[in-house]
């Protein structure tokens, strides 16, 4: 099956909104082992709409749009690929009792215009009732040509898709591609290819890619089989076998963040953990605290960017301060000692580095970053050259400091 | 002129990137009054791109590409572009020379396969060289009809754009748009829409176009005119009108961003600050430090997110806490006078609030915060409702205390 990903509105035409369903759909569709040729976007205009589908069929079998379900007069998808089958639309009382049902929910008033949103196409059509918004999603199926049509709002687009036409669509497919991903911190790409690379040229299915997203290096481990449980069957061993040799450099399959494995880790072992950071900033509390129910390990941090917060806060010394600078092997181990001792948590960690994009010269330069781990009175510091803007680099140290954490309390098992 | 932008890249087909240059390019057009019809995503795939580029010249006069350029075979869109036009292509010494310098300078070997790179047109072309990798682009131009071919990376795509393809678009245009934003803190977008409503409605050139993006108010200010200069002549008086009736909600101009803003403010009054965090858990910190040169004003912060390190590091009363809990304006306001007091900072600035998802109740819900601005010896108190998810609730909560410091800037004056 031959797919092709259509965006319809001006909107995107204009810049004003980035297509991010393009991206999302290709994944899913990729996935599913179907190949998608072109990526469309068209304006709300009748004429271009309707070159734009007819042309599309000329070369796929299955589109899927996002975009143009609106009330309005200008929201035409559904009318064009009505035209395109040869189907006349008509009222679906069932999406019309949920479109009303939706606006007495969210307290505002339907207008005239919303009956539109009801009509669907008489025959040939699956209709996809929509759980966030207004705009129910149609498929459209007649003489091997396949139509989808989904709002544009992403919140409304994504659930849509993964619950409704996701399943639809493997219904089709002899084949289905599931993948896993393994995320790995503390190796670069390359050295991390490196060191599996006899076992990625093994495999055939599943495949395993290493690539870098943000920094981060990933292994996707993808298998096609006849469904799901035989796909995870397939991946299950393999995860094990990269698992193994790459050991606790692995620190998260799928989705899951940096910051939620090492809370969770510290909630686990009921361990109580302190911050104090210079060049980051508050950027590795401020991680810790996105997780919910960090409060019981998280007992505070300290933001010591000058000289004299340093001191007065974790009593760095001022003779370490003026010996070795604030950004110092030295300074950074008194820093994670000291959140220690005056937080009371079983662990300190420390940061103090040169952020830039001024302040670096060629002994300290921008970059440089010294984090400090103080874990139940046992201090060590490690000496970090980061690349990349400010930004970038805060970024770099706070994930840093997070991972040497996350792998502190495994080395403690 | 019609303008068609396509991006070429299998990459961008398996949804493996985000095509962020169409919406890029897509607002450069639509600034410079280019009407674009069409965005298209086509692979690494010599007959398709042939269909894509022949098809798009049927019905644009001018198709701006991204990606493409590279030094593999797969990279092909030049030799197509140059089919379309009849040309052949020929070496271009001094885009050889360049790569050859850039492979120099990055420490890295160059291959044979790079001499491909330095392959041009014969005719009707002109090279754009590339200051931030080893592709040049290519504008070439015959009959009516011209292509811009620019590198598929943002960082070479972006100033590529900006530096050189930008003004000879302008020379083509018989007129220019030239848009001037607005940006607008503490009025919700209709509330702010309200308020110059009557401005709005009487201006015809320059346009003003209210909107909403990541929760902030915006007005976009949109002049057309025979140049740049002309343009601004128009803008001015009505962003100066526009700015006297919002008075201190306007806060920036342009891509400024609020930290930058109170950042600046603070060093040129010379004011030194610390933040006190609760809820917002370092969030208010860590944006700060995203300034260089932020250690003159920002003296610390304390993120005390224990009742304990509320009381230790900040003085708040163990009956405060007791008697209002942590999240009330009394704690509030202990958290930023003490935070003022432990530092000698000028200004004090404390949260203290309910992110969720849990914890809320009904008379405290999730969303509740407080903030509290000690100001040279003068504390206030402000109680805000913020909706959405943790994140957002944060985000908000930090945002809404830094207007508050530079709004409290702003009245002392």
């Amino acid at each position: 099956m031959k797919a092709e990903i259509m965006a319809v509105g001006t909107e995107l035409l204009l810049g004003d909104i980035l297509n991010t369903n393009a991206q999302f759909l290709a994944q899913e569709l990729a996935n599913l082992g179907i190949e998608v040729y072109y990526q469309t976007v068209v304006g709300d205009n009748p004429k271009r709409l309707k070159d734009t589908i007819f042309h599309a069929f000329d070369r796929a079998d299955l589109i899927i749009t996002t975009g143009g379900l609106g009330p309005t007069e200008d929201d035409l998808t559904k009318e064009t690929a009505a035209e395109y089958f040869g189907e006349k639309l008509v009222l679906d009382e069932r999406a019309l009792g949920r479109i009303k049902k939706y606006f007495d929910r969210t307290g505002r008033t339907m207008t005239q215009n919303n009956v539109k949103q009801a009509m669907v196409p008489e025959n040939n059509c699956t209709v996809l009732y929509n759980d966030n918004g207004t705009a129910p999603g149609i498929i459209m199926e007649k003489n091997g040509k396949m139509i989808v049509m989904l709002p544009g709002p992403p919140k409304e687009t994504i659930p849509m898709f993964r619950n409704q036409v996701k399943p639809y669509l493997v219904k089709k497919q002899e084949f289905t591609f599931v993948s896993r991903i393994l995320r790995v911190a503390g190796v670069g790409e390359s050295a991390m290819e490196d060191r599996v690379k006899d076992i990625i040229d093994a495999q055939t299915n599943p495949t395993i890619a290493p690539y870098a997203k943000d920094g981060e290096a990933i292994l996707r481990i993808t298998a096609k089989a006849k469904d799901e449980a035989e796909a995870n069957e397939l991946i299950d061993p393999v995860a094990e076998l990269l698992k193994e040799r790459l050991g606790n450099a692995v620190y998260a399959e799928g989705e899951t963040d940096m910051e939620t494995v090492v809370a969770e880790m510290l909630l686990e072992r009921k361990l109580t953990v302190a911050v104090a950071e210079s060049c980051t900033g508050g950027m590795i509390a401020s991680r810790l605290v996105e997780y919910p129910g960090i409060s019981a390990a998280l007992l505070e941090g300290c933001v010591t960017y000058s000289n004299d917060a340093k001191m007065h806060r974790l009593g760095v010394k001022a003779e370490t301060l003026e010996k070795y600078t604030a950004v110092s092997e030295e300074t950074a181990r008194e820093m994670a000692e000291g959140i220690a001792k005056t937080s009371g948590a079983d662990i300190g960690i420390a940061t103090t580095g040169i952020a830039g994009p001024d302040g670096g010269s060629e002994e300290k330069p921008v970059g440089l970053v010294y984090i400090g781990l103080s874990y139940k009175g046992k201090t060590e510091v490690q000496e970090h050259h980061f690349v990349g803007k400010r930004d970038k680099i805060r970024e770099r140290a706070t994930y840093t400091a997070l991972d040497w954490l996350r792998r502190a309390m495994l080395d403690e098992e």
